[in-house]
């Protein structure tokens, strides 16, 4: 990883209207700071702005902990959702896994070798099976055994737990349940989760035999934020890859292992690097 | 195209048993054939076998017409489906539109510049709005205008048009209309379709904006045979291209019209090449 | 082809620094300017900053003759390579080719069926082949054969022709020739080529065949704007597809012509609405 | 993995002539083999007939000890070049690796997760840095630095420690030096270099380097045999993905280390699965 100096990111979604290019660079301008990065996205058929800039704190004329009120007034004018991040800031993530464990794992080595600039200071599970593992790499690992009964007070359990972590981003590592509203609503849209398929297709249980039984010819996977809906939320990132008639269900699960892993390290990638916006029901993307 | 020799193709289907690679290439050498094409697969969960195994017509003792007769035992000592083809027959192909003709041009063009060994004797299509393109290059074009009331009559018009012309394969190229089971069921495995979306997702109509509306970071298409479930037969081929919140619908449907096209192309070359086995609801394709 | 308001695309390259999107996009918006579309791009390694910005013409407070002098003193200042062009300029492109006709038919499809916003006023061959098939079409036809000894004499008339014909852009269509470099340097940034090989691999003569030989795994294509060094020219879009041990040299051709349409169709229409930008011998690609 | 039945598997070259298919499938059946995979391919443009054959070992008349010698009256009679392996013999693997971990890893994750049979009983670097690691997975670490003075004395180690290791693979996991003829030659095609480029694009160093220089679009990996010229064995999986002006070489070397990962990967199960032949300068994955 080269060195970088310290960037401040403002990620801005409102509905479209003249001057806000303007209005934003204007503001980064004035107090001497030097973009290094500006995308801007319109909805036409919305009728919704979005935009992230990100520019050098080395000389920029308001420190760091005064830029949210003075950029207030620019947010208000145009009546912005905002959200302003600094590059510098180490993200907290919590990976929630069941048994299996080539995600979980993959993550732990990009989160490692400093492929990603966060701290996983603590994994979770509904099985027991992966503690060695996580234990003998140094990272806490808590089990919450799950059944129908004990599902709400378990998740709630683990949200206290979450918190006390000060955990910023959760992300499923191919967890195999269903997480419960009240869970959900506490994160929105810092919950990443892995499905098995090019979503909308094969929605739910056992894609990978879902699509044998279909008999397609490319088999994906897809990153999405997790909603109150199953595998209905925002999509981050989906890849595929070509099957034959010559790959049983054990190929396809196999072949999908790759798909999930490098899907998900990607979406989770755009997230700490805050590249995602969500608007409606869909992600903006700046890559 | 280099020059070749003619083949005879074997297209074989049945429980799978002992001796069947045997039985057939045996076969095929005790009548001194040279086997330039053998591929095999057996469906280990369904325990069905499929093959197809092609050879030089030049040397073998057997003359093509009294081949499938000389099969026969083998075939019926394993009670085997099976089919037989010569490299050197010529198809006759008629391919359905409605008023969109990017695919249509593009097998048109494939067909003349003699990429495919195959005659399009016909075009039909429920507009007559390119009539004048057709007729341009040749081609018997056939408008049979179809309302909900007239449905049935005219499908048995174009049915008849079908045999009368010997139209041994039917193209539906964005022919946008679903065919009756009637129709259908006069051409088993001999009717491809593109489907404009990656089945299972977006089945019915308007799937770029479905695709659109979901938020999807890839978008495909499908070319399957056509059955009497709508969008549901065999899939024959798929591919996907990227897309990203930059692209609007018109977007989705320019760059899936390049899709659609190259992925129609593909099953039409395999269908004419005899390299696709249908079993269950599924293909085999030996490509 | 949804309806769209006209508007104006600045396209800006110059030496990084601060202040940049902020004086372009405050000079858009003291105009009344409504930005539909800014991007922006910073090479931190050579200190290089690119931008293209996009806004509608209706509203705007200087009239679209004058903005090429009013925008003059900003671009001064931070000493811009510039460029301004609207959107409702309809540019007018020559094809080049020689006898192979799948590029040259795909891109008259594209234009005529209205995915380009361009005329194609003229075709121009080193062969007499195609003439029937681009004057069926209504388009001009133009053959200059070319030996070693007349090609300088030949390319300056044919330099003239496209000069009489006022082309701002010309599309080698698997033309098949070097072109010299008087002709080039007539155009720069204005000559796409199609090469049949992701370059680098497979510089020069055959590269179906030299990939063939080699037993690669995938073959590509590349789009790219031509300058005086054969096949090194700036890369606009590349893609592949892969192929087995099956393919033989032309089943590379067939699958390979697909590629070469699509990959050379993405250029032209990237090039046609404004969105490359050549820096160096690299392209930035506002898509 | 599902439970499988012990396979026979022939891997059989020679000249293409009559009787080749039936022959060898006439000696698995009369002998009562059941064939689960028989695959063929012939490379008409220079003569050359290529076979894999599978059958189960349960039920056949012939030991498994005595199938060579049963076989080898075939095998003369046309003169072929074969191999026999059976399904349950776990080949013994040695990577060998620089400082880089991530191919690595993989590899060793793949093999502990049951997905590769196989065992890695040893790791050779020429850097000491990997040790904790390897040896904290129970895995034999052997460490030999090589100068330019101590090449050949060192390789010569080397392949001591590999003989006496028993060792039927050796897999260069981002290995880094170039190895010497002696060495490469003792293990003709069971030596898999993953080289991080789409070969013949970017040989020998820095290939990502080069791709950011040259402003490619795609960028590769590609997994082949080592023989004695530098990247240009025969290469047995290939893959790619897209890249754009945004991303710098160290995105690239990112974006590529997630291929490097996978390309490998499917090349060593390929191999391990006794899927290649290879011939000339190519390989047939019988895939």
């Amino acid at each position: 990883m080269a060195e970088e100096t310290t960037t401040a990111i403002l990620l801005v979604s409102c509905r479209d209207q003249k001057g806000l290019v303007a209005g934003i660079s204007d503001f980064i301008y004035r107090n001497d700071g030097n973009i290094v990065h500006a995308d801007q996205h319109t909805d036409h058929q919305q009728g919704i702005f979005l935009q992230r800039v990100e520019w050098q704190l080395e000389g920029f004329r308001i420190s760091r902990e005064r830029i949210a009120e003075a950029f207030r007034p620019v947010a208000e004018r145009y009546e912005m959702k905002w959200d302003l991040r600094f590059s510098d800031y180490v993200p907290r993530v919590a990976i929630l896994a069941s048994t299996l464990d080539h995600c979980l794992q993959d993550l732990l080595w990009r989160q490692r070798s400093g492929e990603y600039r966060a701290t996983v200071p603590l994994v979770i599970s509904n099985h027991d099976t992966l503690r060695p593992l996580i234990e003998g790499l140094g990272v806490q690992f808590r089990h919450y055994p799950i059944t129908p009964d004990t599902k709400a007070e378990q998740e709630g359990r683990m949200l206290q737990t979450l918190q006390e972590e000060r955990i910023d981003l959760v992300v499923l590592a191919r967890y195999m349940r269903v997480l419960g509203q009240e869970f959900v609503s506490q994160y929105p849209n810092r919950i990443i989760n892995i499905h098995h398929s090019f979503l909308p297709a094969f929605v739910g249980a056992r894609p990978y035999h879902q699509a044998y039984e279909r008999g397609v010819k490319v088999i994906g996977a897809t990153a999405h934020y997790v909603t109150a809906d199953l595998d209905q939320g925002p999509i981050i990132e989906q890849d595929v890859v070509r099957i034959s008639h010559r790959d049983s269900t054990d190929d396809l699960v196999r072949k999908g292992r790759d798909l999930e892993k490098v899907v998900l390290a990607r979406a989770v990638h755009l997230h700490l690097r805050n590249r995602i916006l969500v608007y409606g029901n869909k992600t903006v993307v700046f890559d």
